[in-house]
C-alpha cells in the first residue's frame, strides 16, 4: 500500500491524473495530517502547466490545505491527533535569517520552501502539495484551525484569506478608512470581507456589471465598473489603500489616481507580462505608493484564521470531487467559479 | 522706470532675453524682496520651451530665489527690512483643504500658485519667476535664510534641497539605514549631501566613472557604476531606502531589486517618457514600494534650510551673469555642471 495517494501533472501539457508517491514517517518535530479539503489556487494552474518555469514533474498542486491529525513526533507540543489544521503556501523556512526572526517566513532570504515544487530536504526531490490523501508538516508551519467554522471554507484562507489579509493589516487599514479592492475573483471576494470586517469602508472596482449585487452581498459598500470614466471620477483623491488583486495586464493608473495623500496601491498579482508602466506624476502628485505583497508570515496566518473565525469569515465555495479537477481549471480560465474550487478529498480513492 | 526687470521666454522656440514687467506692491501681507541669486532648475528650461505644455508666454522662469527684504505689508510680523529671505516653488495655495491644513502645501487640493507660471490672483495673468531683480510675496511662503551659510550656494536649496530632504526625511532616513542615491546632478548632489548629514550609509549610483572621486567628496560613503552588473549585485536586498533623481527614462528594477524588506524607492524626477514598466514580482518578492514626492511644503522647507544652516550644507555651483543664461541652459542639457548655475542678479541691469 502506497504511503500517500493524489493527483499529479506528470507533464506541462498533460491533464492531472491519479498519482501514488511517498511521504516521509513524522520526525520528532513533525505533524502528519490526513487532508480533508483542499482548496483550487490560480497558481496551482500555472505550474502544473510550467506558466512560470522551474516546475518539476510529477508535480502535485494545492496549498490551501484544511485536514485533522493523525499522528505527531515526539517533540511536537502544539498540536495531538485529532486537532483540525490547516497549511498554506509553505512548509519550511531558513529559521535564521532576518526575516525569519521578524516572522516574516514568506520573505526568508534564504528562500522558503513551497509546499509543492519546493525542495524536500527530506525525501530528495520536490514537495508534494495538497491534492492529496495525507501530508507531514513540520509543526512551526500546520496552522490550527477553529472547528466553529465550515471547513470547506477555511481551506481558501491558507492562500486567498493571508494574501489579502497581510496587506490590509500591513498598511493598517482600520474603521474610517475608504478601501479599494480592484478584481472579484478568488483573492478579491476574500479582500472585500476582511476589510469590510476590518471596519473600513469599501469601494470594489470590477469589470462586470454582473459583480454588483455580489460584491455588495460580500461586504462592499459601494461597487464601481471601471471601465465607466465618470464612475472612477467620483472617487478620484479619496482611496487610503487600494488591494489590486487582477492579475492580467491593466492601467494602473486609473486606480492610482484615485488615491488619496500618502495612499498605496498594492498588488497581490503577478502578471504574466508587465502592466503598461504607470505615469510618474501620478505617484508624485500625492506622494503615492505602488507596492507588492506575497502571501503572509506563519504567526500572521494563524492571526487571519483567528480573526475569520471570530468574525464568521470563511471563503464562497464551490465543491468538487478529486476527478472534477481538470474541468474544474478550464473553467477557472474563464472565471467560472464563485469564488474557489474546493476539494472534497473523501472523493479521492486509491485504484 | 519699470517695477521690474529680468529675463523671459517670449515663445518656446525663443531664447530668454530682457525683459521689462509689473510687480504688485506689497499688500498688508506681503513681503517685496530684492533678488540677489536665483537657482537654474532643470524645470526652468522646459517650462521655456514649453516642454511639459501649458505655458504662457512671456516667461520668467526662477524658484530657487534668496534676496534681502525691502518693503513689508502692515500685517507682516515674521520679517522686516534687511531680512535675508528664500522662495522657493511655491508663491501661495488655497489654504482651506485638507493638505494644506497639514502644512503639505505643495498637495494642495486646489493647486498651490506656482512662483512662475501659475495663476497671478492680484495682477491677472501669470506670475513672473526669480530671473528679476526683485519680486514680492506672500509672508507664509517666504522662508528665513541664515546669514552663516553662502548666499549663492543656498539658492538651490529652495527646490533642489527640498526636493530631496522631504522624501528622506518622510521616509525616515537616519543613523544605521542604508539609503541609495540615483544620479548626481543638481538633485543627487544635494541627496548624498542631505542623507550624509542625516547619518546614513550612502550609496550613490552614478553611470559616470568620473564621478566617483567626487560623490566620495560630497559625502557618499560607496559610489557604483551602475553599468556594472556585478557591482550592483553586490548591493541586492541590502537598502532601506533609495532616492532616484534621474528622470530620463530607465530600469527601475535595476534599483527595486537592491531594497530589502518594506524598502521603498521614491522618484523625484518626472521622465519625459514613461519608465520600462517595473517588474511586479519585484515589488511583491520583498513587499517593496515605489513612490513618488513633490518638493515640500513651507514648514518643511524651514526646517531644511535650518538643517542645511546646522551642518554647513549648501549647493555646490557655478555662478553666472544674467545674460549667459541661454548658454547655461545649452549646458545643462549636456549635464555639464557642477551641479548647479546660479544667477548672480547683480549682472542684470536696466537696459
Amino acid at each position: 500500500m502506497p504511503q500517500a495517494i493524489g493527483y499529479a501533472a506528470q507533464a506541462a501539457d498533460k491533464e492531472l491524473e491519479y498519482f501514488e508517491f511517498e511521504r516521509r514517517d513524522p520526525t520528532a518535530e513533525d505533524v502528519e495530517i490526513e487532508i480533508e479539503y483542499c482548496g483550487v489556487c490560480h497558481s496551482d494552474l500555472h505550474q502544473a502547466r510550467n506558466e512560470w518555469g522551474g516546475t518539476v514533474f510529477p508535480c502535485v498542486p494545492g496549498h490551501e490545505i484544511v485536514g485533522k491529525v493523525t499522528r505527531v513526533g515526539s517533540k511536537v507540543s502544539k498540536f495531538k491527533v485529532g486537532d483540525t489544521v490547516g497549511v498554506g503556501c509553505m512548509v519550511d523556512s531558513c529559521g535564521h535569517c532576518h526575516s525569519c526572526d521578524e516572522g516574516h517566513e514568506q520573505y526568508c532570504e534564504n528562500g522558503f520552501v513551497g509546499t509543492y515544487n519546493g525542495e524536500d530536504k527530506h525525501l530528495g526531490g520536490v514537495t508534494f502539495g495538497g491534492y492529496s490523501n495525507r501530508i507531514t508538516v513540520k509543526e512551526g508551519f500546520v496552522l490550527k484551525v477553529s472547528d466553529k467554522l465550515d471547513l470547506a471554507g477555511v481551506a481558501p484562507l491558507l492562500c486567498a484569506g493571508i494574501t489579502t489579509y497581510s496587506p490590509l493589516r500591513h498598511w493598517g487599514v482600520t474603521k474610517g478608512h475608504k478601501v479599494g479592492v480592484v478584481g472579484l475573483g478568488g483573492l478579491g471576494h476574500m479582500a472585500v470581507k476582511i476589510a469590510s470586517a476590518m471596519g473600513a469602508e469599501v469601494v470594489l472596482f470590477t469589470t462586470s456589471p454582473g459583480k454588483v449585487d455580489d460584491g455588495k452581498r460580500l461586504g462592499a459598500d459601494h461597487v464601481v465598473i471601471s471601465k465607466d470614466e465618470e464612475a472612477m471620477k467620483e472617487w478620484t483623491n479619496s482611496l487610503d489603500f487600494i488591494l489590486n488583486t487582477v492579475a492580467a495586464p491593466h492601467d494602473l493608473d486609473a486606480y492610482l489616481s484615485l488615491l488619496r495623500l500618502d495612499g498605496t496601491m498594492c498588488l497581490v498579482g503577478v502578471p504574466a507580462e508587465h502592466h503598461p508602466s504607470p505615469a510618474v506624476f501620478n505617484l508624485i502628485a500625492k506622494r503615492r505608493s505602488l507596492a507588492g505583497s506575497l502571501i503572509g508570515g506563519i504567526a500572521e496566518t494563524q492571526e487571519m484564521l483567528d480573526f475569520c473565525a471570530e468574525h464568521g469569515i470563511t471563503s464562497d465555495i464551490e465543491m468538487i470531487a478529486m476527478d472534477e479537477i481538470n474541468v474544474a481549471y478550464e473553467r477557472m480560465l474563464k472565471s467560472d467559479v464563485k469564488y474557489r474550487f474546493v476539494i472534497d478529498m473523501a472523493t479521492l480513492k486509491q485504484k
